[in-house]
């Protein structure tokens, strides 16, 4: 097997530190928020809420408390997201109060592995005779994918190697029960995630077995005789949604995954499959399996995508639809979509080093991801709408599950843990490295204040970044290095949003080479050197292309890579009778005290007048609408339902 | 008991009579196709339909047969709906073989009838023990409600009692049952429709007390302790509709009638209780509850029905949501519940003769009610969209309700048998009999191509109206006395969408006035004198309140009372791309051959242009777009969905 190079490959999170600024901030929150309220709700020490049960069933599995499983499924998984969190949070941020408890944590979990190395509390209290035999519908393998991604998480964090060895041992029964040879299972996950769960594995174990069995589950899914019609109709389980329109798709199961060529299914398992493709797919040189993943990905980011880069428009089966189909008000949006998204665009980039991937995954972050989180970090939004009227949520069956409020926690609480080990990880989004022409890149994805160290043309180097960003354009890099100088190409993402820029090493213009999304200065660096990038960030009107019925005739406002919304709170109700021109200015106000700090917007619009002939009438002779000037204030998106419940649209009609 | 005298009241089916035109032709669909396949259908002959056990369930209920019930709860209601159509139709269309028919459906009927009176046959066959336990969910007072205005339209037909003594005998004894005094049911319906049909039998019979239980029926409906609560807690059956978020008001039963102020719960229901409630608060005098009526009338007719006169616009519940939320896309608009508002807009008509009551029926009967049916009448819409979009139905569960095509006949077949009574008995909504200042007024609310005879002034008058409405604005009414004059009050309706109109006798001009929407003619009517009416017809552009959220900077086009739609037949798909202007121009062609006899619009609109910037891609900067002219070519809605499936509109974007 033959891998690509041509990609940026994810440094590690210890080599990066975001150290103030917008993310520091919702770090700071998932270490002090999320995981201490995580681990209170995995054993069942919230008040008010339904006991998640996660604990409690390692401790039956294990036979240290009599009891039956309780929870989803899947509530292994919570455990496994929760070390996951924590090891990227004790990476960034080491905490021995933390450690402890997750160590103790992982001893329960551990305790309770069977002799062969089987680990799935649901099956191991339940009956072990019925283990592997509902894939489609039970989530062992995605508990194990969790599992997995946790454990190692927590060793690279620590070193410990407990729940790595525990999960290995796990990970080799499944290899040895899964794959193409007579007298194994042919199957694969009904939700995917232990596809690049695997690649993980095999990365920091070195065994290509790992590898293997992620390229077997991958190869393996949607062929005929299809592995879950024919588990299902031997077993007499229900169909589930295989029996739904979407069929077998639901799961991205109904043909070979080189034959999908549309996002089809659940959101959240398709795009965690996708990047489990792009995984594999890089690693073993696969062009086929390449050729897959990219027209996957063009289905999302060109067909499929809300301008939040949130995805997945429809609740039934939390899935995509069609193509163009992005209602605002009825949209799902999970926020576990928008970070699989991220997943994938990160993956992306692994094989090519392309502005598009890094611009969506930026695109996500800052907006569907995010979103989904209070500033308070308290509270939750599954489902990411970009638009809301609270009488509809209340009142309307098809709207019910637009929350027009965070929720505490869930009781299949996805979205909290996947936000947490997603913020905590960010560090290994930001950077990449490459080669070019023989010589080593750096590659910039994201930009935050913040370090990192590096080897660079053999050299150490120590990149500090200090940047507003994003309410300011200016990144300014500066580089130590310790032995003087070091020749190596840095590229920086010039993101597609923007339309001017300027970029100047110590002041002074520079040569460098822009193709496909970065730019890229290719020098010997000297101690010192300081690389300043301005990108223009005047708010910009963004048009949807026309084949999205629900936003015709609309715009959206978005600055830098944040997009905005407008609230009740600011603009009062009744937002969909607002209207702005085409060539609307806009006035920018840094608000440090406002919603965690924000750049705020204000233009003036209009709004339309209830004409007279309305006067109790329902429907009259068309005459031309009266519109009187509104000042509108705009605020981010990500920080909508903050303050008081109410309308919110991020799209607005457009005078034109 | 004092009644009402001020409105317009209905006059009898044998009276008038259609001749020619548009509803003519209708009338004969329903004679032709509908009654005959209902009683196939009935019957359990239909090739590959579901069998609907109707008569066969009053075989094994009289012992004629062994067998178990089948079909819905409420299936011997399709037996009554289709016993009502043919008593209509035999009236305006006598028909011997018919009539032999129904007479011994009838003679079957009755012989399942239990020596105490009570026909039900699905407790019959299951258990009589259990009848009247279930009145929330089971349809009992339902089905006895059709069945009653099923043997009345039959006897008035026919002069036949059979079928009406066997009802009377059932209401008998469910007038014995039902009451405030101690020992009887203090219930009501789940499903209501018996209100107003008591109301007709104390009409037929002269019998009070039937008026008497209808009012019961309403005025406990509602009250606390509830009575639909005690029933499922005491009988621990399911909770069904009660527990959603539309409680007890989906049935209309969660608080008292008279402080229901919003149109509620499940449509069909809510306007057939509404009309139950015109009806005896006509007849009794009742004022609190005619001004509950009109608070009920107002919050639909204002705030809650779709310019087509459909109404309900959730498929969940079939059911209304909120004020202004009429969505053109997933709207349930169900044929049976514009039918419905129809039955309660003729009984508000009955209280006061207002325009505004005539219009809404008129606006529901041209457009809501008729696009539930074929042209060809035999394919049926129980969902009546103003928008549509095949992939959406196709791959949105929350659209698939909305159907492309008219489906062949439905298990659970509400709508079609409901089509064939209202149109069978349109004749009975065209005309009414009312007083002014002492002397008679006829009211002429519809106007159709035919004749009708009544006594005026005393003297026998007949009428003849030669009309091509609603193609042609002009209406002329012949008037024949036989004793050679008569004095009385000629009322036409003006409809509130006409500007412009000039009424004449015999082509001269004459006095009138003008009140509350029609044009009241008092004089001596001479043998021969004809009266015309000329409406001003020309398309106009309609826009709906700015509160509605999905109609804002759209207008749909109407010419008289006839709503108009764009089809992808005639315009291509992308129907969301075109735009018109606000002073559009029309192009009108009488098109005999296309869709049943249409007249057809024509206008230049322009259509959206794919911007070049939006190659590939799904957002971009905005830049004014760009519009190039299209020919839009325009048919009543109601003739939608009779060629090719594809794309509809009612509603498009305005240049304003």
């Amino acid at each position: 097997m033959k891998e690509k190079t041509s990609g940026a490959h994810p440094v590690d999170l210890d080599t990066v530190k975001i150290t103030g600024g917008f993310w520091s901030r919702f770090q700071d929150l998932v270490r002090t928020q999320v995981i201490p309220y995580q681990w209170e709700a995995l054993n069942d020490r919230i008040e008010g809420a339904a006991p998640s049960h996660c604990m409690e069933n390692f401790k039956v599995a294990s036979g240290q408390k009599e009891g039956t499983f309780g929870g989803c499924v899947f509530q292994d998984s919570d455990f496994a997201k929760w070390i996951e969190a924590v090891g990227y949070s004790l990476t960034i941020h080491p905490d021995p109060e933390l450690e402890k408890t997750a160590d103790e944590a992982i001893d329960l979990v551990c305790s309770a592995q069977q002799p062969d190395g089987y680990l799935n509390t649901y099956y191991i209290i339940n009956g072990l005779e019925d283990r592997f035999t509902n894939l489609a519908h039970n989530h062992e393998l995605y508990c194990l994918g969790h599992l997995m991604e946790g454990a190692i998480a927590y060793y690279q964090a620590t070193g410990k190697d407990k729940l790595l060895n525990a999960v290995r041992r796990y990970a080799d029964l499944v290899d040895s029960l899964f794959g193409a040879e007579e007298g194994k299972l042919q199957g694969y996950p009904g939700h995917e995630i232990i596809e690049m769960a695997l690649v993980k594995l095999a990365d920091v174990t070195g065994e290509e077995r790992y590898l293997r069995l992620a390229k077997y589950f991958i190869d393996q899914r949607g062929q005929e005789p299809n592995y879950f019609r024919e588990e299902i109709e031997k077993s007499g389980k229900p169909w589930g949604w295989a029996k739904s329109p979407f069929g077998l798709q639901y799961y991205q199961a109904g043909k070979p995954v080189r034959e999908q060529t549309a996002a089809e299914g659940h959101a959240v398992r398709a795009v965690y499959l996708y990047s489990g493709m792009a995984d594999v797919a890089r690693k073993t040189g696969d062009e086929s399996l390449w050729n897959a993943c990219r027209t996957l990905w063009d289905s999302i980011v060109r067909r499929r995508m809300y301008v939040t880069g949130s995805i997945g428009s429809a609740h039934y089966g939390e899935s995509f639809t069609f193509d163009y189909d992005l209602p605002n008000d009825s949209v799902y949006g999970e926020t576990c979509a928008a970070i699989g998204l991220v997943f994938f665009a990160r993956r992306m980039l692994e094989t090519e080093a392309k502005g598009e991937y890094a611009d969506v995954m930026e695109q996500a972050l800052y907006n569907g991801v995010i979103s989904g989180m209070s500033l308070d970090g308290r509270s939750f939004f599954y489902v990411n709408p970009l638009e809301v009227l609270p009488e509809a949520s209340e009142k309307d069956h098809d709207r019910s599950h637009v929350k027009v409020q965070r929720q505490k926690w869930f009781g299949c609480a996805c979205c909290p843990p996947n936000l947490a080990r997603l913020v905590s990880s960010l560090g290994m989004y930001m950077y990449g490295t490459g080669t070019l022409d023989g010589g080593e890149v750096l590659y910039h994805h994201l930009y935050a204040d913040g370090r990192a160290s590096f080897t660079l043309g053999s050299k150490r180097a120590e990149i500090r970044t200090e940047t507003r960003y994003p309410w300011d354009g200016t990144i300014k890099t500066l580089f130590s290095l310790p032995e003087g100088s070091a020749s190596f190409t840095y590229a920086l993402r010039i993101p597609g949003w923007c339309d001017r820029y300027t970029l100047t090493v110590n002041g002074q213009p520079l040569e460098y080479r822009f193709s496909d999304g970065y730019a890229y200065i290719s020098r010997t660096f000297q101690d010192g050197d300081a690389v300043t990038l301005e990108l223009e960030m005047s708010p910009r009107l963004i048009s949807a292309s026309p084949e999205v019925r629900d936003d015709i005739g609309k715009v959206c406002v978005c600055r830098g890579p944040v997009v905005y919304c407008l609230e009740q709170e600011d603009n009062g109700a009744k937002l969909h009778k607002v209207r702005i021109s085409g060539n609307t200015s806009f006035r920018e106000a840094w608000e440090p005290e406002t919603l965690g700090g924000i750049v705020s917007l204000e233009c003036t619009g209009t709004s339309l007048d209830k004409p007279s002939q309305f006067a109790g009438a329902l429907y009259q002779r068309y005459t031309p609408p009266v519109y009187k000037p509104q000042v509108l204030r705009w605020i981010p998106y990500y920080a909508w339902a903050n303050r008081s419940a109410g309308e919110m649209t991020v799209w607005v009609r457009v005078q034109d």
